[in-house]
Formats: structure tokens, sequence, C-alpha cells
């Protein structure tokens, strides 16, 4: 299966024996190498990066993200599952914006894809926030980038939460189901929260407990009311698939939908106008980064260091609106 | 009641009739004119906000965090009660890092705090995300900031959610509470996200319900798995309080352990290491978004329109490392 974009035409090779040219072939090591570079932010994962991108573009990008708890990492397991069936290749990348303390959730779930670990043809891997100077999202997304460049036919994104940066990252892939579970409070506040922006199909999971009835027609309402139809780029209707995960039901319906989805965007101009605008946050990442650190620098330079400075801060001695004028307002940097 | 940080002796006060000398002087239509100012990122809000910081510092921030339904606003509600029976003047703010889509949620919630709506010792306001290129946590940040000016003895600030923004926004407050509810699932996972690093003390809230006894257990181990002290900076044991806030229960215990926990920082170093933390990461951000306008100027000149390079990106034509070095690797940006 091979997307709309399959790279440019007549793209350069990487050099031989390099990262990218490794990782362009499949090689397992080279792509968990650069992912370890880009959880890093090492330089030198921007060059493989560079090297891979014109080779990128042919993955199905599906994101995956619900409130803890909604049973995630079952569903992702199975569709995994359904899609090596299909014949397909699989990469799925585990978000987990927490802290470091936390890291055995990820690990937790990660064991029950355990049925995946020796298949050559699915690639799993987990990441965490680097912190606030580091972007979540533009880790994602440059993983995802490997993922595609090694080959993977579709590649999965999965998010614990529905937070701004969930939302995000969710605005990397094609396709994004939101999970939910039924009856998880006395009123729908868990599904209001910021994922019906981002929705392209709900999957009602755990939907073998009472109150899932309810639970559809809450969300059917709810999508009724705010007359959305998924970001206006195509003409689809939100789909709301029933699953258990645990007992594999409703999952090809669920893939059925998903597939079905990319294709509408593959038909029209959808597919483009994703593409675009995930380049232009992805840009505006990348800028900020960098921006940074010109900054940091800067700042060094002409005040003190960052810490020093937050310290006069807290004292009151001087105010950050200041501070940041006195890094940035130089003739060279209007 | 006033904290360590009275302003800085013999600040200049703001002209007279200015917005900055009216927040200071308590005018109500003031200050949600300078937060509407904030909220829409314009450069008036800054000319107030500079005035106003060296008058900051008295309030005491308390930030309110946990998942969707976990009874957040109600038990905020019932603090801002027992705040004002104390003869403390409150501020709250609602943050919701959601889509425009869902500002009925918050609405909704508001509601029931229409008890304090004729109250002018209270002020509430509601913040939504602003979308990618300003931050959330720095427009809350400013908007606690316009609050501590008004002279609010308390400013609260309730957050939707566990994810990465809320942990950022939960750097602001001195105290973070973060409510959890029994039973939310067959694992803890609702617990762990991300939670444990900003949680000063647990409210086990709805604990009227099955199950709260094993919540609370489960929450005690988790703890002492991870040998939390809060931060390092001072001795304290995080507390976990049961309360059922619809009923008014435990929340005088609650509010006595947050006032705990600020008398602790604040009989120590505890207090002006958090407030560095905070000047630190605010800094970072005003930077960050400085140069991001300086940069998009700067691409504007060189290369085109943000958009146009996007759709260039997503065509493979270029790719976002490179357009990032144009806009960046000039000598006047090292």
């Amino acid at each position: 299966m091979s997307g709309t974009f399959a790279g440019r035409v007549g793209a350069p090779m990487p050099a031989e024996g390099s990262l990218a040219f490794r990782v362009l072939h499949g090689d397992v090591r080279a792509a968990a190498r650069l992912m370890r570079l880009i959880d890093d932010a090492l330089p030198e994962a921007e060059v493989a990066l560079r090297a891979l991108f014109p080779h990128t573009g042919r993955a199905q990008l599906v994101g995956i993200t619900g409130n803890p708890g909604a049973g995630k990492s079952t569903l992702v397991d199975r569709i995994v599952a359904l899609l090596r069936k299909q014949g397909k290749t699989v990469g799925v990348l585990a978000v987990d914006p927490t802290s470091p303390f936390t890291g055995g959730a990820i690990l937790g779930d990660r064991i029950r894809m355990q049925d995946h670990a020796l298949d050559p043809g699915v690639f799993i891997r987990s990441l965490a926030t680097r912190g606030q100077l580091g972007g979540l999202s533009r880790a994602t997304s440059d993983c995802a980038r490997v993922l595609d460049a090694m080959g993977k036919d579709v590649v999965l994104i999965e998010t614990v939460g529905v937070g701004q940066d969930e939302v995000e990252v969710c605005k990397l892939a094609h396709t994004t189901v939101v999970v939910v579970v039924p009856g998880l409070g006395d009123d729908v506040q868990a599904i209001k929260a910021g994922i019906l922006e981002v929705a392209d199909v709900f999957a009602v999971n755990k939907s073998d407990r009472e109150g899932s009835d309810r639970t559809v027609r809450d969300l059917r309402h709810m999508l009724e009311l705010n007359h959305i139809v998924a970001d206006g780029q195509i003409e689809w209707e939100i789909p709301i698939v029933k699953t258990v995960a645990a007992k594999d039901e409703g999952v090809e319906l669920l893939w059925g939908q998903i597939s079905k989805h990319y294709d509408s965007l593959r038909a029209g101009p959808g597919l483009m106008k994703r593409e675009t605008a995930r380049a232009r946050s992805e840009l505006v990442e990348i800028l900020r980064e960098r921006l940074l650190h010109v900054a940091l620098t800067r700042l060094r330079q002409r005040g003190g260091e960052l810490d020093e400075l937050a310290t006069r801060v807290a004292r009151r001695e001087v105010d950050p609106y200041g501070i940041a004028d006195a890094a940035t307002n130089s003739p060279d940097l209007r």
C-alpha cells in the first residue's frame, strides 16, 4: 500500500552506509538509533532526517487518543494484529507526555504488545516528554518520519490523555481515533474535553459495559450540536464504532472506518491540506526551538545566565518582559 | 494575609488613570479588560503587566488539577466559599486547554459558581487556549499576576486534565492539589499519568463512592514506591485528603493541608525556589514567543509566507530543517 506522496521524484539517495541509508533499507537498529538521537535532540538526528525527508510521505498515519484507562493500548494491539494479517507492516509510537516517574505505565502497557516483539513487520517505540525545551509533537513527528522512511505501511501514534499536547500530536495523523468508554462520570465532561476538534472516528471501547448505548447517543448528540464535519476538508460524517478490544470485537469495523476516512482524504485535496497543516506547525516548532537557543546564547552574552536572571525576576528586581526586550530588541533582530 | 514578596520596595506607581493603576486599585472592569488584552496577546497588555510587575507577589497561588469528571469545579466552588467565610478575597482562573467548540463545558461549570457572581471579593475568569502561537501557561501566568496585583489574597487555578500543559500551568502555583476519584478503571493508570510530579496534596473527591479506601491506599503505595518528597525543596509528606465536594465534606481539611504546605514553603527557601523556577520558565516562554515573531518576519522577507513554505514542504520540494536554516542561520542570529 502506498500513499499519494511517494517521495519527491529523483530524490537523491543518502550516502551508502549512512544512518539515513540504513533506515531507508529498513534496518531496525539504525531506526532505533536515529530515534534515540531524535529523543536526545542531537544534531546528528537532523542530518539523517534531512536526507530521509524526500523519501517520506508514503505511510498512513493514524492517531489513537483518549483518556487514561480507555483501553487504547489493547486496541492498538488488536489493530496491529489485524494489519499484520492483511500483510501490512506497522510502526507504533506510544507517546506519554508525562513525568519520568511514570515511565512504568507505558512499559507495562508495552508488555501487552509482546506478541509482536519478534515480528520484524512491527516496530514499537515509546516516547516520553523531553521537558520544556523540547517539543513532544516535534519528536513524535520526526519519529513517525523515520518509520515512514523505513517503509512501514501504517504508523499508529498512541497518545495518553486529551490535553493540548495530544491535540498537537494528533494533528500529525491523517486520521485520529478518539477512544472513549461508557459511564465515565455523571456528566459527559470526559468526552467534551478538547477532542471533538481532532476526532475523525470515535471508538466506544469496553462497549460490553453498561451504558455504552447512552455514550454512543451522547456522542452523536454532541456531534450534531456542534455541526462537526471533520475539519471541513472532506465530506465526512464522524462514525462512532463500538469495540471491545479485550475480546477483539469491533476492531475490523473500526479499521474499516479508518481506511474509509483515509481514502476520502486521498481522493481529494484533503490529504494535501493535512500535510500542509502538519508542515506548517512543524516549521513553527523547529523555528521556535532554534530561536530559543539563539535567545539563551544572547541572554548569556548580554545579561547573564538564565538562572541568575530568573532569581532577579523572582525578587521583583527586574521584570521578565524587560529581559526579553534586552535579548531581542537589537537592530539585527527586527 | 500577605506573602513574603510584597512587591519591590519603592516600586513606582503606574500613572493615575492608566490600566495598571486601575487594576492596582482593584478595579474589576480594568482587570477584565487587561485579561482580554492578555488573551488576545496585544502589546497593550505587556505595557500594563510591566507596570504591575513590581507590585505583585503577594497572592497565594493554588493549582487544582485532575482528570475530567473528578469534580474540580465543585471543589473550587467550596474552597471559594470557605475562603470568603475566612474574609479572604479570591481569584479563580479556570483553564481549559481545549478547542473553541468546548467552551460550553467551562461555561456550564461556571454556572455552579453563580453563588459568587455578585460577591465583589471573588473574581472568576475562564481561559482557553489561544492556539499554537500563544502559550497557555504564559497567559495563565499573566492573568494570575493581574489577580495578584488587584489584591486578591488567594488565586485558584483550575485546570482540566493532566497533560503536559496542565503540568506547566501547575508549576505556576505555590501548591498544587491533584483531584482523583475512586474507581476510575481497572488499573490506576488514571492516577499515574504525569501528575505525581506536580502534586503537593491529593484530594480523593466523591469519596462517599465505593472504592475510596482502595484509591487512598493505591495512592499512598505509589507515593512510597516513588519516594516522592514534594520536589525536594521542603520536608513535606504529600497528604491524601478525602472529600465529597458536593456535600461540602472534607473541604476545610483540604484547605488546612494547602495552607500548611504554603506555610512550609514560606518558612524556608522553598518559596523563593518556586518563584525562581516559575520566573525561569516564564522567561523562556516570553523569549520563545518573541523570537518566533522575528523568525516569521524574516521568513517572509527572505523565503515567503509560512503557508506557501508549508505547501512546498508538504510536496517534499524543500525540507523544514532547510527552511529553518534559512531563517535563522545568518550572522546576526548566532
